[in-house]
């Protein structure tokens, strides 16, 4: 199982990355046949390609992410993150949760934000 | 599927109730046979009795909770909170997930917090 650190890490690089608009440095964070659930209870998304597609989109509409509180971890392989999404025109507020694989690769991403959490 | 107002007002509810020191009001929120992690990587509990128990314990350890940011919804049956937990002499940051079912009520709470989140 990954540690705690290199969990909180590869959250901090998943920030740190998108708003530099690095898309493969993100999509390196994950597992080949990871799994993106964004926003959860719309259909996931599978595999490289489509997370490639999936953050190459978001990036180029100018999305900037901004932590809202610490990074939690867990006593498994979960990692979570409260953060604000500005985009032009519209703020997100979401938090995602991270299951990692044991080789330290994100396996499963999950969105929580609903129709509320849109601000225009 | 409960609406979105719905489950945030029941996070909302959550977090006012356990600092009332009201068990009984956080514990109603839940299913008969609802599951709870706390923290992810432990084994769970399930039922009522269980929960009871754990509510009244950490409540009697002097636990309040406060919001870091607000409550998120999903598009689906879920809604998670990003909240610290000031206990005496001791601080936990968390993520808690819940997972709704069709009649309203928490069938599932999973609490994302690592030996690392907990300050002394």
């Amino acid at each position: 199982m990954p540690t705690q650190d290199h969990m909180k890490q590869a959250l901090q690089t998943y920030i740190d990355a998108f708003n530099a608009g690095d898309a493969q440095a993100v999509v390196a964070l994950y597992a080949d046949d990871a799994v993106i659930e964004d926003p959860v209870g719309n259909p996931p998304i599978t595999g490289r390609a489509a997370i490639e597609e999936f953050y190459t989109n978001a990036i180029a509409g100018g999305a900037k992410l901004a932590l809202d509180a610490p990074i939690r971890g867990s006593h498994g392989d979960r990692a979570a993150m409260a953060f604000t999404v500005d985009v032009p025109g519209m703020r997100i507020r979401a938090i995602d949760v991270m299951t990692f694989g044991p080789g330290g690769e994100i396996v499963r991403m999950e969105a929580h934000w609903g129709p509320d959490d849109i601000e225009t």
